[in-house]
């Protein structure tokens, strides 16, 4: 059973109960447009992750604006997408079972569907899955292209990967799939440049041994938030899947730009609504949101618009505030703003988005309420 | 919407898809049973923490074994374990803002209800909340006796609150909640000893002020898996809130036992269950399961059986598992079992708990299939 709402529509700001994850839905509509807009003028697709969102409500949004679909990590995602009306789904990570594999195919006989793959075993059983449920499915190869995860090596491996495919009657080759995960949070423009030169050399490294086979990709796949603006302006990469970008957060904010004229164009959208639960002890401020209402994988939320309050020492269903002097001490019942350390899994600890129009005004109201609906969606 | 559960009663252990949140029934009953039969010895009540189980089903386990009730952190997980079946529910912990009141007030019309505070306007607020819902609520004052969060100083400042309950006709002063967080985890079994012996202290000295104002505690509450029996033998502390003894974890696995005699009777119940999805780099072992699958907060997990394999450098939907040769490299579709390095908010992470009997034979079975009702009951 989901949690119920921590709000109503038409509520005043002031009465959404904590803790809440809320969207600063004009600034969260600002995030999307700049993105359809800054994909235009690069010429490039855009796929964003749904990884980050896990809401059809919000994917169709981003379709509205010009996605040519949504990519996921998990079958379960890809699976909840295609119910809520996504009709062209990449699960842009190797899916690995049989059960899993099914349904996969099957899903694949109600949407376009596209999977990535690193193993001949794998492929063998995707083919199989797709022959019993009579599903067509395009897969992409993963080449690991720096971030030290899944993939083949650049070079000749693909092209083994690419031959099994098309000999395949029910899968396609569809291209590469060559995203740089680490190279989205290197903190200056020059490490991320440097990176993501070093994925396009691997890139097309790769590319010239499809070439030689005669495997044309239709898809050259990755990029994230930190970095898609390079792999958009590379020439090889064309169709770009961040995610992040319609919420940001705090990791992210660290990211240093690459010069004033190219600041990032997104802001903060998402938000942890936390309430001051007790200041008793007369030395620190205790809220009410901890483990189990942020992730705190990638470093502590930052107190939005109070420099002077900084998270720290979270436990479960705590987080203590430290201030720098007597006047910045927050009173108990005080709300306080957190910008989340890690928006995707700080997303995924909760039922509710509450979408407030207004946010920073005196009103500020509630006027969405989505379900988030592959919360939990882990298989 | 709950995802699906990634198994079927009945199927054989290597159906269960992964990653999946996984009881060895056997060792869970096992502990069950030692910490009824460890409070029994001790002489004291144990009223369980539901904040690591979130769960109805096990709580009903539990007051079969001669728990007096149940705690929780949260309005919410309060809610869903009356309408689960429980009759006595203490929300260990401090309620801030009206509509939780609201709620509480309205939970005591169903059950036996009771709450800790702090602070003089909650106290205010509360008792309005039960005059106006017809409810009692029984309250105990929280003494911060060494973990720096929540509650009084220790000395008088209790009595002034035990005063302002026992003024409310719809409020009960109950007692003192004593919990000292950070004990648990100190490693040393010196450490532990010297932390509650502080707490000891802090507690008597607070009791000494409420006896000369002439309020009697019922209930001296907390402890928890880490310290329970140097609280249960204080002579001080009556009710104990142990919750993880049920599971253990990776974290409390590393405290030092007070020696051998006294080694812990609770052994690890609680796994993720993750398959290797990708070894294509040739150099690491990637599992299906990250952040959305694990807490990482207090450490990595383990992998059970296998020292020769180290998970490390997690991202959202996958870890990597380093390999001391290539003897120990695990094949893409091997199965692994984590131990997690923090049970609580790894379970807030799941729908639900597949319950195998059996779990290290051939014969291992799926027998239970409990939804985790109160996941994402953060209100």
């Amino acid at each position: 059973m989901p949690s119920l709402p921590p709000a109503e529509i038409g509520a005043p700001f002031s009465e959404i109960d904590t803790p809440a994850l809320v969207i600063d839905l004009d600034a969260f509509e600002r995030n999307l447009d700049a993105m359809a807009a800054a994909v235009g003028k690069l010429g490039v697709r855009l796929r964003p992750h749904a990884k980050t969102h896990k809401s059809p409500v919000i994917a169709a949004k981003q379709i509205a604006r010009g996605a040519v679909g949504m990519c996921c990590q998990k079958v379960g995602e890809a699976e909840i997408l295609v119910a809520g009306g996504v009709k062209d789904v990449l699960v842009s990570n190797e899916v690995v079972g049989t059960r899993k594999l099914e349904r996969l195919a099957a899903l694949a006989r109600h949407a376009r569907v596209s999977v990535c793959a690193d193993d001949p075993a794998m492929i063998e059983q995707l083919a199989l899955a797709a022959e019993r449920t009579g599903s067509q499915i395009e897969v992409l190869v993963e080449v690991d292209v720096g971030a030290r995860r899944c993939g083949v090596r650049p070079g000749p491996a693909a092209t083994g990967l690419a031959r099994q495919i098309a000999g395949s009657r029910h899968l396609s080759f569809g291209g590469l799939q060559a995203y740089h995960g680490s190279a989205q949070h290197l903190r200056t423009p020059e490490e991320r440049r440097a990176a993501i030169a070093s994925a396009a050399n691997a890139t097309t490294e790769t590319l010239r041994f499809l070439d030689e086979a005669g495997f044309a990709c239709r898809t050259i796949g990755g990029a994230g938030t930190g970095t898609f603006e390079l792999e958009g302006a590379s020439g090889i990469w064309n169709e770009l899947q961040a995610g992040s970008y319609i919420f940001m957060d705090a990791d992210y904010a660290k990211n240093v730009a690459d010069g004033a004229r190219n600041a990032s164009p997104f802001e903060h959208a998402l938000f942890v609504l936390a309430t001051v639960m007790s200041t008793a002890s007369g030395e620190r401020a205790v809220v009410d949101a901890g483990h189990k209402a942020l992730s705190n994988d990638s470093g502590f939320p930052v107190v939005r618009g109070r420099p002077d309050l900084r998270y720290h020492r979270p436990s479960d269903e705590h987080g203590v505030l430290e201030f720098d002097n007597a006047a910045s001490k927050p009173a108990a019942g005080d709300r306080l703003t957190l910008i989340p350390g890690h928006c995707d899994p700080t997303v995924n600890l909760y039922d509710w988005y509450v979408g407030v129009r207004g946010f920073d005004t005196p009103a500020a109201r509630v006027e969405a309420l989505w379900p988030i609906a592959a919360r939990g969606a882990v298989t």
